[in-house]
């Protein structure tokens, strides 16, 4: 047979990981949507059906819920990096794995004076609402010899209501768009960013949590202080920042598609709209405009994939 | 032919409306998602064709767009009793109009200090993030003599990590369920109030957006201060809360999803994994609980639909 | 405490069950998403937490998989029949049980040749692909002494790219719609339609997969032929097939969404873009005209809510 | 600053671009989602905001919609391949056009014979319903001098109900999986498959809508004719069966979740649930077994990003 097999990867996928801790009466939430995908020494359960290599993405799914027991969930990192050790490590046909992980999260309701009493303390601390804004992710690569870890975010909806233009653009015989020089700019941005951490030597270990809080920072920063000519600007704008602010990353992506909020026309109502007065927009679903670039800190490799954004 | 038309309507459905409103350099934003159904002397459209008594739905969309801009959107209650009015009132053929809203809160992005310096002041003012937790519901009806305002939420996802049992039910041939006397109780709920005013004679406005954030404030606190026997129970008492507080609600209904989280048994692997100690939990999608109860006013009428909830 | 307890129901949604059934080597099979809601003497759970008349949601899921094995799924109607029975008939605190069912229709896949000597015959007899077309729909309530049984379906898109018109409608100061004589008319729709049968005294059982398709076929056609002025005119006319044709049906209910096709304008490229030449349309999300209508053989009751095709 | 600009693109998405051909009578319906994404010398636009060399993204969805009118839609590979050419060539700064489209198909509503008569003819020519089967995918490439053209498909959900098994696996600490010997084996197929036609000299252009035909025949039939031991195993079938029967493919990858289908255990209730009977089962949602593999025709490179069948 003249056909031959290429890269291949299997695993337990979207493995729902909720784990408690009690700290005394305080609890706190760690809630992931964990991915497993093996590779390595799996010819024969493609060309033969031979399980012999073959660890069962059933046996994946226990391990991630066995790990955040044994282990604990320091952060969506730490718990992926051991996932994809031990994986690699303990079984001989498996070369490399990968570890990809959503995380949503809880913040504490606020409490009332009657539930301060009924609680018997100022503070509420076993009770919570779901956030509701960005997930976090988290991509773990590890071949038995050098980690890759990629963190990022989806789903991060922002809006400048002002400070946005577009003109001065080609216009060819399809061009109908009229320059704007008071536009919405809005977006739901998806990011990923490459650590250059690779568990190598002695090298420090990031402190995963505060360098995600710090990249969201300089993100959202950077969205707020750039006036926009173009959102491609904006983009370069918010991957400068995370760079020259964070030595631990070398390399970061965006996809963002444009929320398109077209000025609706009321003149046919004798209604004017002009933005500068505050005006009525459309929030439009389809087609939208989407931009996607990657940023480097001068000399890094390119290594996060063109459409890793988009999952 | 023996076939006769019964309830009928008809409209534009999901305008998504924003209005940005300019108090100076400061920006506030209303994010609507706005759908029209209108009812009336429309059997000729339905029976022969003849739209002579048929608003067209994109004049109904136009009116959205119109009114937001001429009126402004102080609040998604007055701002469907305004498009209500408007249809009923300036249609002969249409004698009742039913608005729908959802809306989308944003909050505004915390300013860095460079960012302070761009924007001219202490404070971030166009910078908005999409808040992502519940959205918020409006259902005003009008048949040319009174108004109905329902409000509401949807999508608040809320988890009592402990203060939860489960235990004493009926066990017939098909039960193997557990008692449990330590669970997660996890749901996200969707729920519809009835406000009292009908806007007849001299009867006070209610203030909506404060009505709206007390009743949604209850909700959680009930949700807190509950030690919940069942999810019913829990139901109960956010209703009763909400009524008990607001002299302006009469009528309430959740529909709540049980959000299980499993707790994982890994004993298979040595571990024990009790809720006491901090447990390992599978969130599962479906199948799920589906609880829904109406809480009323002694003596109050029962008219939210009790598929509404869906919605 | 001023607070009563209205409506309320429970039970397990979304159970998904699936039933092979082996005819030697042909199978066959029945994909249901089955939820169950029940109600009766439950004010304990509500107002004390007291279980005790509180059959768990867990024992509903139980009993919609062993009922599938135990009694076969003939119908989804017949299946549902079967199950509200139980839950009403076999517990004193249950006085009404409703059951929804969701179907998926399965297609054999058509054999190769190779296939029919691999397989040792002429036939491929348990290999199937989705027909991904319309969700087949039921709701089958019991109260102890009647029964209710609703068919539908939902997601069943159509068009027809001519034949279709819509102007001579009201022209208020918010109108700027264009009166148009060849346009396309496509829609998704939702409905549910009524028997008469109640399970009482002798009435004759329907034939609940005859009626289905039946049904569904006069649907079908009654779009094909409508020279249609309005939605609406081609809703009645769908009805009106349908309670006509079957007399086990005496009231249906549409929910149409206007699947907007908006003939694109390239007079900027010189380019004419006439419907009978032969159009481009930009098939658009939102808004949407959304058409809601009951159709009622004359004489009998409206019972379908109002908000029920939108479930 | 030591930021870089690395991979960028951008372009409109998701065009939803439907062209109806009239054949007297007859319609035709093509229903596409176009996205567009270009690349080039667009360095200012991220470092400067100028435009200058920036093609906005509303022209190119003024172009995707006047060529569906101009050029027509043979196949959506033929104007993939239009587009794509279309940008580079005309536009200096673009130096790289990436077309993915994907199509959704209809099929013509049976006709009755009254229905027949109405439109004066034995068919329906029309009206049409939405076929809701696999979405068929496009991915055309171009950047200046060679093109690469992917199809492909999603969304395509299979089931063989016996002929499946699994068993043979690795058993480590955490493995708890029981052996299969007679299981369900589903899936929602996703899968691209690379041509090797790049459009350079005098190439045969393949048949686009045939090669898809059979491409899809093939991967059907080898679902349908493989005793499957495991997912894989399948997936190699069904590639390879591509690669031997198609000689304009060298490459075809797939993404294929393994929809579970778990026997329930009845035993609790005195039931038997075996395969061979006819079982029971519960379709489940998450987790699942993610397969993913590439095979190649022997010589072939491997070019198909591993994360593209997830889009």
């Amino acid at each position: 047979m003249p056909t031959i097999l290429g890269h291949n990867q299997y695993g337990k996928a979207e493995n729902r990981v909720v784990k408690i801790t009690r700290d005394g009466d305080t609890h706190h939430i760690k809630d992931l949507n964990v991915s497993v995908a093996l590779s390595g020494d799996l010819d024969d359960v493609h060309l033969t059906g031979s399980n012999a290599n073959c660890l069962p993405t059933d046996t994946t799914k226990n391990t991630c819920f066995a790990f955040a027991k044994e282990h604990g969930i320091e952060s969506a990192e730490q718990y992926g990096i051991e996932l994809a050790r031990h994986f690699v490590e303990s079984q001989p046909s498996i070369h490399r794995a990968r570890i990809r992980i959503e995380e949503y999260s809880w913040e504490r309701i606020a409490g009332s004076d009657a539930g301060s009493k009924f609680i018997g303390s100022d503070e509420v601390k076993h009770s919570f609402v779901r956030k509701g804004q960005e997930t976090r992710l988290v991509q773990v690569t590890y071949d038995g010899e050098q980690f890759e870890v990629l963190s990022g975010l989806k789903d991060l909806t922002v809006m400048n209501t002002t400070n946005s233009e577009f003109w001065g653009y080609i216009k060819d015989k399809y061009t109908t768009l009229k320059e704007d020089y008071d536009r919405i700019l809005a977006t739901s941005l998806s990011t990923w960013w490459r650590h250059n951490w690779t568990g190598v030597d002695d090298e420090r270990t990031p402190n995963w949590n505060k360098s995600y809080e710090q990249s969201k920072k300089h993100i959202l920063q950077a969205f707020v202080e750039t006036y926009s000519l173009s959102l491609q600007q904006t983009l370069f704008q918010m991957g400068s920042r995370v760079i020259n602010n964070r030595s631990e990353i070398d390399e970061i992506r965006f996809s963002a598609p444009n929320k398109h909020h077209f000025r609706q026309d009321l003149s046919a109502f004798g209604l004017e709209n002009e933005a500068k007065d505050g005006a009525v927009y459309w929030a439009a679903d389809r087609p939208y405009g989407l931009i996607e670039a990657t940023i480097l800190r001068d000399g890094a490799d390119q290594r996060i994939p063109v459409d890793m954004t988009n999952l």
